[in-house]
């Protein structure tokens, strides 16, 4: 099957180019524009000092992350209303905020941060599938830099990382498995799969799902072994975007 | 690990009990209060005899199904704000709701329910763990009541159900997968996986969580083989309560 | 006139079939379904150990009574939208849950409650015309049940309930003073009458509307003498559902 | 008891002075500024060609008529937010603002404005207890002024009004039963009532509650009386105001 | 060009009638109800003794100012909903508030207020043209008043008022520049300025803007020449009604 | 005066470097993001083949065009929170974008669009003063490459632009106006103008506002000379962006 050709005339388990913009917002702590395919999301980190208060209500010590997701208006072929024009978030980029926050707190030890909130920002410039991986690979590499700041400025003596964090889209199109869909493929698959790893090879979470269709357990496990494999190409592209600063 | 007891009595892979309470709101098409274990979820499906207005912009035929999730403000053992006090959907409920909506359409074929809205509501009168499960388990059974009804009426002249559908929670407590997980249970626990089958025992959602954890493959396997099983038995008891009418 | 018989085969002076459902939502301090005709109204009381800001800053000792109304979506035959879905409360809402706080509140001591907020939640299951009567009726029931538990916990050392608070509808259909409307009856009144009285026979509340139309003197005390006769079988049916706990 | 004097000299059933500011808004239908003791209002008719779309929808014929309630953030001793800086209509303005609209549509024939919707508002200057009584009052007036307007303009061949409509507070302080309570007489009030009656006499609302108290059938007697008195001072008032024009 | 007459008669340097009701809400520190041709606008100036959560944070001594702008739904030919009724702030009505409290804001020494806020508030009544210039020449009315009022009651030893403050708007119309522009004369002009100027000949806030349109320098110096001598003569107006009391 | 040296070295009329990076935003009509010194904004411009109810209501021909400004949380030194997180628009960025909105629309011949809305969004990625002449400046630029664009798609004839528009702040620090100001600047400022103009040398716009302080007419003539001259600079430098496509 890995004969196959994609529209894009990538093969059925070939991610699309991957490159990351560090500094894109200098004013954040640590930020990265990640174009992975024509889908592009700037990724912020900025830090503030001070925690929830429900975390000083509960005595919960160390510090908080959070992550906020938004598509700018021009990400879409179709110009897409701002939320605040509805007056509400949209109930798709609450459910991927969540998930963005859920993925990048797997990533770090809270503790380590001390009593800081480190807020997460994914904007969508561009929208051609995978915006929520792009947005959770990008937020690590973002956090990664942000780290690194704080260490060189001493607010933070050890890197509270645990360890690198990615995310990959699966899905399956016409029968096959493919790896990292992009808008096309994504509208055209049967059963569509989010998938976050580490680099030790952990699952941080898994989201399959069938909208309209179902799949099987056989389905799953290809699922699974074609973005494992994907994982762990955005981890080598992750780590290089870090270390080159 | 099967001789493991739960603090509440039960195997590792043994459900809470399950019990439906039909026909709780009359003025629905279809309705069952599901009472499991102490979690208690409000499930009714109402019908518009119209769509909303994208499908007819898009030209799309046949019918619509939305659903909406809320949590009662008594539900909890502290008392939890209305959404509206707050001015807005909860980001839980939300992605919450968005499950519910996706698994209930995959349990249905939409053309047949001809230019309709289906709305799936889903209140919780208890929570101890597993509401989201348990309002797309009961909901299926008030979708199943609401169709009887239809075709009593010669609204609809053939079912548009594909296939009985429900969902179950599963955990990693203390290293051991547990089955159905309750309140304390679920804030213990490192992993949190939701399975949403069909009585083909296919899947139409998977969703699994590692928050501030992450999870193995094997662990997964563990996993779903739990969640499995445990559909299986749900099946049997929805399909009691529907017949039942 | 008392040999007229109604469409649902009750005299003029006779209120439909009451029924009380305790504990129909166990984590709240005191709950019961109240099922009176086709109406169903869930009342619970839960309890919040602090008190709101403008009493700590006026310097009000003793506890707080607040309320809240909601129609649930599928209380209706066309089903309602959700006051969230139109980002604020409905204004007949707001106004019959400021009733029944204002009902609740003249039933208490709220000096005996000590620094704590009751909460009175009324959530309507069904519909059938006297909502806000059975939601007065069932909160007193709801919030009895509370001060029991209260003091069986020794939170509370004596009863801060005054007096049983009651609530019933009159209204004037076809010239003809009726006692407790259902709601194709309340549609057909010229006037329509909330009274809410205690035990000891005096008001707290009248309510005396004829939209688009108007009333006498007469037909006013007619009005409140049917209404009194109906309180007086509601508290009698409101006790034995406190006594059974 | 006629012999007790009020703090500010009046007798226990006298209205505070009554003065009509016509044309107050020129570019209203109609409208007056009621000056009663300290109390003032705007109250403004504005008519719009068209009706609501549920009039529409359920092809009612006639107008309509609705009623906005505010209060200016300067009308209070201490400023009060406007309802926009928090975002919601308060709670007691909704049930105002329903009751003025109940009460002004009780004095027309709404068949006879044809398709237009009459938009009746009142914003308080000044607030000194009697607000929603002062705006029912004034709202006749600024309405009447408002027809002679229309059927001057040959907009309308008849009037819609039926009879006139007046509206008084009552209430019971220190046992005795006060006409038309100012603020510092309000808040000492265990009982308060508000009447709305036309000139034929007949009652259009009759709202009385004990807020943390109650009151008996005699009380209720008297109240009822003296506000009676005070309706008929009121309506020879208007009367002269609509007269002058 | 002098001798062009305008079409409600006035040259085109000429103000419209102006005249002020002072205390029209007199719960207010100060107010005025400034009518200015058929424009009508009430400025009310309340003071609260505390100020801004900000300023405090930031250890800002002194007090602060703020300002709101609101259209009474009847000051315009065709009714306009109130900003409640749509949830959200009018844009203009924002824009213009920040202009009347940075307007303001310059006209007095806010250290000299000590830990107050002063809430400046504009409603206008009736719109024809110039409501912002009205709404800022009759807030420094109102705050005088106010100021007077803070003196004689010993809260202030002495004036932070420093130096009257009037507006005017200025516009291009058929090719000449009018002072004071009306309603219909507004939306006939290609250029529109408003001016805000102080007693001691200095410029607080300019604002010119060619909404589809051009102007130039030669223009632009008219403009303001134009503006000057109308603020010569509304600082002169200012004048007698705050010495009026 | 024009030996004075600024803290980042510029001559008092020196602007800061300046920089377009052409479709940052692909899937936009036209886009560039705007490198203005440390100021850095995503300006794109979307077009909708539909218009404003408004404009068929009052039968409008001819296309519409509308702004929106938004700060992106990460363009502040201290995290600034999303407008929807607050549940509505900041006053600042309503005024920003009616400013941007006003200015543009006077850069086109909108009849010339045929029933479109054009919609130009300006996101801030970094804030150091200036960001609404940065936004005008740009915003200007990506219209030209969308009308580029909708040229080469023949869906236009001809161009409708009428000119080029750019906008410059200056501000007068220290006595000193200083061309261009960035964050540290302006903060400081006395005297702050923001001036639009077009090709032709003509005013488009023109605010000057002295905050807390007032501006003579002598320094008026300054910064309007100080400011036409950076206008020349700028629209030389968004001629060579719009050349190079």
């Amino acid at each position: 099957m890995a004969d196959f050709i994609r529209a894009d005339g990538r093969s059925v388990n070939q991610l699309r180019p991957l490159r990351f913009q560090n500094h894109i917002a200098p004013y954040a702590a640590g930020s990265t524009l990640i174009e992975w395919g024509k889908t592009r999301v700037i990724c912020a980190v900025t830090i503030e000092e001070s925690v929830p208060r429900w975390m000083k209500e509960q005595k919960v010590t160390g510090g908080w992350l959070t992550a906020e997701y938004s598509m700018l208006p021009y990400s879409t072929l179709e110009r897409k209303p701002r939320d605040i024009s509805k007056g509400k978030l949209d109930g798709r980029s609450s459910e991927i905020q969540r998930l963005i926050g859920r993925s990048i707190r797997a990533a770090v030890n809270l503790e380590k941060f001390g009593p800081r909130t480190v807020c997460v920002d994914c904007d969508v410039l561009q929208a051609d599938g995978g915006t929520r991986t792009a947005a959770i690979t990008g937020a690590f590499v973002a956090l990664s830099l942000a780290v690194k700041k704080l260490i060189a400025e001493k607010k933070l003596v050890e890197s509270p990382l645990l360890a690198s964090v990615a995310a990959v889209s699966i899905g399956i199109v016409e029968g096959r498995a493919l790896l990292d869909l992009c808008y096309t493929e994504d509208v055209a698959a049967t059963v569509d799969m989010n998938l976050v790893m580490n680099a030790a090879g952990e699952f941080i979470e898994l989201q399959g799902s069938g909208e309209e269709a179902t799949f099987t357990e056989a389905q799953l496990a290809e699922l699974i072994a074609t973005g494992k494999a994907g994982i762990r190409d955005l981890l080598v592209a992750q780590q290089a975007a870090i270390t080159q600063g």
